[in-house]
């Protein structure tokens, strides 16, 4: 017996508990300091009323032998899938109920959706990167190349027609950087995809946070249903990082070699996976009801709302970044040509706020660091207004 | 870009799609017969009260900023570890709650723990055979031998030291058979796969049933941590089909070429797997309180008296079977040499009783049958008494 070898070229990431013990020696050392965390990328505000309505009513559901359900398609329950398709429809993109599928999350769909790809391809990434793309993919022995995000470019890479890629990875609003493609620049990914024949994995995971003329969807352009999968997710938009519900869509147009990616995405679930939990889609399919729209919306405000503060802030101090305005991140670009660790040390030990460093993401993120917007706005004004004393101070 | 061809290699099953074809056409053409169903796999009974109670609080958690869950460990949490820990150790095994991974169910982790293993390995099933076992395997193009479960062997295949196999799967009490393995018959297969170096995939998702003797965890025998992964569910245990909760137990003693198990599964799901849905594990923690494995129990003993009433009606026709004492499954030989789908045509067309054709599951299933045991005692009663009068008037 032989284990998956592949493993071995995993490189360790120790950024979030490198992270965790820093703060911990801090606190230990400094028990009267209070420390506020703009570092995580989790939400904080409770699930919507209607969402929470909506799980209580399904789980009295199951309490009842009339009403109790057990196994359910594989693919999530159609009173979920129309929703989802509605919202789409919504912005004016139309769906066919098989393309939706239902999962608990789109890290889990972002991995699994690998298994329909020959491992002979190689995959393209954006340098700095989501670690799961990278990762998935070396688990299953795939060739990664790597495409520079950087200041010049926005951290927002354009497809080079010298490189040659299979699947391609783009995340937009991006995590981490927050920039965010517009439907003009992913015109042009779609048109390098198709010419290749390649397909793109879209994660949309933070469209909800996209306005002022950005994408939302990959399916905004034209012909993207040729070449593109997209993953989203629940748990920016309604706060279900917890509670774990995200959905793909797989075009049924999108067709390589005669094979048809719906048809193996279909069968690849339907072998591996056995449906998201009947309470769960109960909450989610909540969360497209007007109710839920509108709950979702003041808690998505709130979170903007922390993201314009902070991104106010840079634009005070003259620093540069991207994210704020289509997404929860801001990436800033460490003052005084700092690196990413040197100035969290610094605003760990100096006005006790916490951060990520850049560097956590990939040699481009060097010199960089991302601020989240999903604190309270107390806790985001308080921060800011400390970053702000300090780094003027310094200036 | 290159799809995975593996899957070219996928045999269709139309088994489950078959036998609803034809008790939909009988139905059409005969509206005023009552059809009685034995033949699905899904339990029919609500969730305990106790895991409706868990549930509900946990929703209401999920409803306040100060008890508000985002991102949970993706192993699981302890609080349902500790009392997985706990269920393990009233049967005298004791495992370290890093060996117990908590997943969205048996199904899934089935299929991803091929993750961790080499494409290369040589797989060993039983026939007939849970279907997802191949069928994970065939998309990963990996090399399947069968060892065949016949009634000469009461379907419990022993090992063959003649077959080289590295990834051994024993799914016990079965599935389709209902067969299940005493602890010294496992100690042959423990011996077998430490011998050879192989690992045992063992599928415990009915150990529920499991009594008079039988095993219930392969870890049952000794040095079954250096050769075995069980994995286990809460469907059939507690009815949790469409609520999704599975644990898969990992030791740390599983260890191949250097390389240990535990910390690749450990990757694998911090990578490719987000954690299930906090209320969800709340409401499977609540299984294994007090009053929750009560009233649990009280469920297993509903679908145990259905089993036994199936199983009596063949003891008094004279029918060999397997399964039925320690199984929801009741797996019979068809009478006076039928073939499954023709016994399958007998008994809807004479007595309105559907079940699943034993041929569905292998060849050596042909000439069998399956009845299940998670209909209400009604009804079972009800399709006993048509098989039986059915059944005498042919002998």
């Amino acid at each position: 017996m032989k284990l998956n070898e592949n493993y071995k070229n995993l490189a360790e990431s120790y950024l979030f508990s490198n992270i965790a013990h820093k703060v911990a020696a801090y606190q230990a050392a400094h028990p009267d300091k209070k420390i506020l965390r703009l570092g995580i990328g989790d939400v904080t505000l409770p699930l919507a009323p209607a969402v929470i309505e909506a799980m209580h009513k399904a789980v009295d559901e199951m309490s009842k032998k009339e009403s109790f359900r057990g196994y359910g398609p594989e693919q999530g329950y159609d009173f979920l899938r129309e929703s989802i398709r509605g919202y789409y429809a919504r912005r004016g993109i139309s769906l066919d109920l098989s393309e939706i599928f239902v999962s608990d999350g789109a890290k889990s769909d972002c991995g699994n959706i690998l298994d329909i790809f020959d491992t002979a391809n190689t995959v393209l990434v954006p340098d700095p990167v989501y670690p799961v793309y990278v990762d998935t993919n070396v688990m299953a022995g795939r060739k990664i190349v790597y495409m520079n995000a950087t200041a010049e470019n926005g951290f927002l890479p354009m497809p080079d027609e010298s490189v040659a890629a299979d699947i391609i990875y783009l995340c937009s609003p991006n995590n981490p950087t927050g920039a965010a493609y517009t439907a003009a620049q992913l015109r042009e990914w779609v048109d390098y995809a198709r010419r290749r024949g390649a397909v793109i994995l879209y994660d949309a995971a933070y469209e909800s946070f996209a306005c002022e003329g950005v994408a939302r969807s990959i399916y905004e352009v034209e012909g993207a249903k040729d070449c593109a999968i997209e993953l989203c997710s629940f748990s920016k938009t309604a706060g279900f990082t917890g509670t774990r519900c995200g959905y793909t869509v797989v075009p049924q147009a999108l067709v390589f070699g005669g094979m048809s990616c719906n048809k193996l995405w279909l069968r690849r679930q339907t072998t591996k996976f056995n449906g998201v939990s009947y309470i769960v889609q109960r909450g989610a399919a909540a969360v497209f009801t007007e109710e839920g729209e509108a709950q979702i919306r003041a808690n998505l405000d709130v979170y903007r709302k922390n993201a314009a503060i902070i991104a106010g802030t840079m634009d005070k101090l003259g620093i540069f970044y991207t994210g704020g305005k289509n997404s929860p991140y801001i990436w800033l670009q460490c003052p005084n040509g700092m690196k990413s660790w040197d100035f969290f040390d610094l605003l760990l030990n100096e006005v006790q706020v916490v951060g990520t460093p850049g560097s956590g993401f990939g040699k481009n993120g060097e010199g960089f660091f991302r601020l989240t917007a999903f604190g309270s706005e107390e806790t985001t004004r308080e921060a800011c207004g400390r970053i702000e004393k300090l780094l003027r101070a310094k200036q």
